[in-house]
């Protein structure tokens, strides 16, 4: 096989060269910034004991599947929520009641690569009601309960590659919307790789979402050409109701992309008008296809998920429904999509660039009317660059990936390859400070900075590389956040962090909105699992052939049952139990020695299973994994397994 | 089935009336001791960005099973590492290189619940060589090399019911030690439960560690009486070749134990000369027992891990070997058992306590040789608690359970009911300070306080409930830390911070003693891994049959080969993928869409090792899942998947 030199160096001296010719004024603002007001940063992010911090932050743990809930401006983390990843800790994925969320229509999948968490909004301002994340590997998108923080839903989506542009949403979450990242043959099918030009397609989802009670379905697709759909952000305000969608690779290559998507000047940035794509959608303008997918639904009050199966999936083709996409070209390998909070701006970030493009909604929709068009692709519409183009902000940075806003007027932009983040002004394009970032910066997050209204205070860098900045931890290092204070006119950098996973995006929400909302405990009155046991003296042992069914109960400090007999080797045990407790913060853990599975960690009023199928004869300890009394290691019982057909009767008692 | 309340509220009464009988001076000097100084606390815990922690903390996961590795003063997470738990993240557990670490006598486990991280030891002292962490559940021991922060060894216990006095170090890390915490039929059998009594029996475990290597095996086992076998550490100095564990059921109950086994005044801890031990093995004292047990090492150099399996187990019967061990009275379920720095003091934690029982190893010694002795149990000599009891402290707590030194001469004890810590000084047995904790404290730590050299300075308190500490995330909240300043007199509170899983124990250790031994990367020259590709000129695709092995590397920023075809569904295919790079923090990650798998994380010289068994046909895109470079995004493939016997011959090719 043939051996490449990595084209990374290449590209940094082109870059480089390509950052010479540009005005460095502002960069030199930089130099001296690294020093630190110890006294004055530790104080900002210091949340002493008993006090609370002053933001929810959402980050997503890229290829850990999970989420995880920093509280900032402390940087401490709250909670990791399980998605898409199994988690032992929490039993997720192995107990009965959640299997159902990580099944797809090809089986169970136990992980993920979760990317952009984002928040519900109604009228462009998170809400605090949902928090959605896609998964980038097995397209999929979850939505999160902020009331309980556990995942509610996920959606498998059909006919999509990947899964990287998700799931930015719409000003009310009418909608959340998935891009395939690579495309793929259309259906699925066998078929050279060579032959993906023209014959590999994109889909781009829009996923509607109840108001009522968040569910989740695929209303519809829209049928693309075979690019790569990288990221996407909603309008706001006047352009509400469209959805705009980075492109790289435009020159549909197959094979050494780091070279061969990298060659055409520009790419695009798709504008999806939604509403009117709703309308013909009304107008029964679409194709039915044939694709299977999975809808899994974690009801509450059951406490249990139920997967719903999805046989077909409304098409739009673009060719058929004029009005609906239209493509600007935006220089080069655009990765980020932002829109600023009035809704005017879409800025595009070409990551192979120095500059930022920022086209304006009004111009484009000028130019949608002159019907000047500057060319086609695939029977889609591009406009021409200088009709659409508002303005260009001459950053003096290198490789810009992401941009958020303060709500002041203000746009903060992050450059991987010159590793900063530069804020500079809507409007009139001009740099007013850049600060260094320790290394690499991928997104950065503004609470509520990709709204209609954000909070600002604080900006949060996401950072790709570590290094040296912490403690070192072997070869692999956790991947890195920092903190500036943005309430002044120079940002200031006040905190390292480290961070789970990969923090790849984040967002953020004003903590009172969340906190109002949060639950403390399930009533049990209200449970309704099918084999919920609502007090001691329901506890029972149930066979049925060589299916044994335990409903078990726990308060502190002890199981009913806590003895078990008439078990034998083959059968399989679920034991269903239910923590009585009503109080705040008394979870029950329960596990039996040498099951082949994870423990369960049981919150107040709910109930979950474990499957246990026992292998040997003996007698098996059960106990409480999580330390809930100062009688907890008293915690437990024994379950006795004899040999097939040896075993006595069934024995369940307690304190006999 | 019987209802009973919870015996909670009468052990509350009960215990508050036996505080009331002692000294309560003491516990008013912790009034008006909330007040917390702001500024001066934000100070002392800041770290500022690019600066370092003075100390890496070592904390259980508890019920998640891993350990998470944390920097003191901060408080900030800087890696998780996986121990018991599979992990998507970093591919632990779902690799072909680490799945062997999961498996044991009985089959692929993929959870634990860990307890008790220890670090190695040498002259008494934290060496920074290795961290041992104890499989509570399934009974385990773990070791980590502290080089790579990786799990380098799983060994299996057998004849134990759980595993949670363990993995406790002699001086030079001579034995890490297992005691079973719930006692069972030895060996296993299927028996009646009623017949605990007598019938059931414990064993310790003593696990020789090779100084070389590292290397675990159970040298040999002591058979205990049918007690639970809670906690235990080793003697120092004078007790150095003594270890010492307490027990609590010594009634052998079998059922509602929480009032069972509360019943007698006294349980034991029990002493174990395990130098003598060791000259009885020698002399061929034992009995050798069929015991299966496998033993998992990771071989860093081959990048993966292999399991050894053991049919045999020596075992001591203590009434055949006189002098090994002797039971200690000490009130009441005690909990912790602490050996002070000189190795003086044996202090008991009796749980159900007020006070706090202090045995002096000298009087033990002297009792020894006197044959002064109370009573036996099951053949082993009990001590008379008046002959080797040293002194009381009075402390005004309830529920002791934890003690660690500063090596200033003073002790510090938590107390799970009253939620607090107490300072108290050794020989005089005086309280000196308390303070309160957030909420019902269950170990404590201070840096290298459970060794002849303590660092002091910080203390941590690792509690159990958290309730209102944090921002809410729902009815499922993070188990929390506190941190203390202990240089001075009195104890300072100077942050909280939330933790992983449940921080059942932790360890700390000076920062430089592990920084000097970190890796950064595995050299791609001494990769002797069976799969590996060590340049991109033998990267190639092999079938046989129907197993495919993809010899797979990756550089920034694209892998090698980026298009396979000739693979059809049925195929077995193991895509086995090296890190080209060799510098610092350039992990590649590799995931396959539509894999029911997790993905690769791949540091710089490594092998992984990814399964896949596609099942349909079709252009599968796989990619990068760890954010390298600019041209992250791009590096990407496609993997072409035909019908069975319809596949083209094999292509594996890059940039054609």
């Amino acid at each position: 096989m043939k051996s490449f030199k990595p084209i990374w160096t290449m590209l940094i001296a082109a870059l480089l060269l390509a950052a010479a010719c540009t005005d460095t004024k502002a960069k030199k603002s930089s130099e001296n910034k690294g020093a630190i007001n110890k006294s004055s940063a530790a104080e900002k992010v210091y949340v002493a004991p008993g006090e609370y911090d002053e933001f929810y932050a959402f980050m997503s743990g890229g290829f850990s599947g999970q989420v995880s809930v920093y509280g900032l401006p402390s940087g401490r983390l709250l909670k990791v929520v399980p998605v898409f990843s199994v988690d032992g800790e929490k039993g997720y994925g192995f107990n009965e009641e959640t299997k159902p969320l990580l099944e797809t229509s090809h089986g169970f999948i136990p992980w993920d690569d979760a990317h952009h968490p984002e928040l519900s909004q109604t009228n462009g301002k998170p809400d605090g009601k949902y928090l959605f994340i896609n998964g980038n590997n097995t397209p999929r998108v979850a939505r999160i309960d902020l009331s309980t923080f556990e995942t509610a839903e996920i959606i498998e989506l059909p006919n999509a590659g990947g899964n990287h542009s998700s799931p930015f949403t719409t000003e009310n979450s009418e909608y959340v919307v998935a891009g395939t990242r690579f495309s793929v043959p259309i259906p699925q099918t066998d078929m050279s790789i060579a032959d993906y030009k023209g014959k590999f397609k994109g889909s781009l989802s829009f996923i509607s979402v109840d108001p009522e009670h968040g569910h989740m379905d695929v209303d519809f697709q829209v049928l693309m050409p075979g690019f790569d759909y990288d990221l996407a952000h909603g309008g706001k305000g006047k352009s509400h109701g469209w959805m705009f969608f980075t492109t790289y690779n435009t020159e549909e290559s197959h094979t050494l992309k780091e070279v061969n998507a990298s060659q055409n000047d520009k790419d695009y940035i798709a504008a999806i008008n939604w509403k009117k794509a709703k309308e013909y959608i009304e107008q029964g303008k679409y194709k039915e296809m044939d694709s299977e997918y999975l809808i899994n639904r974690y009801d509450e009050k059951k406490h249990l998920a139920e997967s719903i199966t999805r046989k077909k999936v409304r098409v739009l083709d673009p060719t058929e429904c004029p009005g609906v996409v239209y493509f600007l070209p935006t220089p080069k390998s655009p990765h980020g999509v932002d829109v600023d909070p009035t809704g005017s701006y879409i800025i595009g970030n070409g990551k192979l660039n120095a500059n930022l493009t920022v086209h304006s909604f009004d111009k484009m929709i000028q130019a949608i009317e002159n019907k000047s068009f500057a060319d086609e692709a695939y029977g889609i519409p591009v406009l021409n660059f200088e009709d659409v183009v508002a303005g260009t902000v001459e950053s003096g940075g290198l490789g810009p990936l992401h941009t958020e806003f303060d709500g002041e007027g203000n746009a903060y932009t992050t450059f991987f390859i010159s590793s900063e983040v530069v804020k500079w002004k809507l409007g009139t394009w001009e740099v007013l400070d850049r600060v260094p970032t320790y290394y690499s910066v991928g997104h950065l997050m503004i609470p509520g900075g990709d709204s209609k209204e954000p909070w600002g205070k604080y900006m949060v860098a996401l950072n790709k590389i570590t290094k040296d900045r912490y403690l070192p931890t072997g070869p692999e290092l956790a991947h890195s956040a920092q903190l500036y204070d943005i309430s002044g006119d120079k940002m200031e950098l006040i905190l390292d962090f480290p961070t789970i996973g990969e923090p790849h995006y984040a967002q953020a929400i004003a903590a009172d909105i969340v906190m109002n909302r949060s639950k403390k405990i399930y009533p049990l009155e209200e449970n309704e699992h099918p084999h919920v046991t609502k007090s001691e003296a329901d506890a029972r042992v149930e066979k049925n052939g060589n299916e044994v069914h335990v409903y078990m109960t726990t308060i502190r400090s002890h199981f009913a049952p806590d003895n078990i007999e008439g078990i034998e080797v083959g059968d399989k045990v679920y034991f269903h139990v239910t923590n009585l407790e009503q109080d705040w913060d008394v979870p029950h853990g329960f596990s039996v020695l040498g099951a082949q599975n994870a423990e369960l960690l049981i919150m107040p009023g709910q109930t979950e299973t474990l499957l246990w199928e026992p292998l040997k004869p003996g007698v098996f300890p059960f106990y409480c994994t999580d330390f809930c009394s100062a009688l907890h290691q008293e915690m437990q019982g024994y379950l006795r397994v004899s040999a097939k057909g040896n075993a006595p009767a069934i024995l369940a008692s307690t304190g006999d």
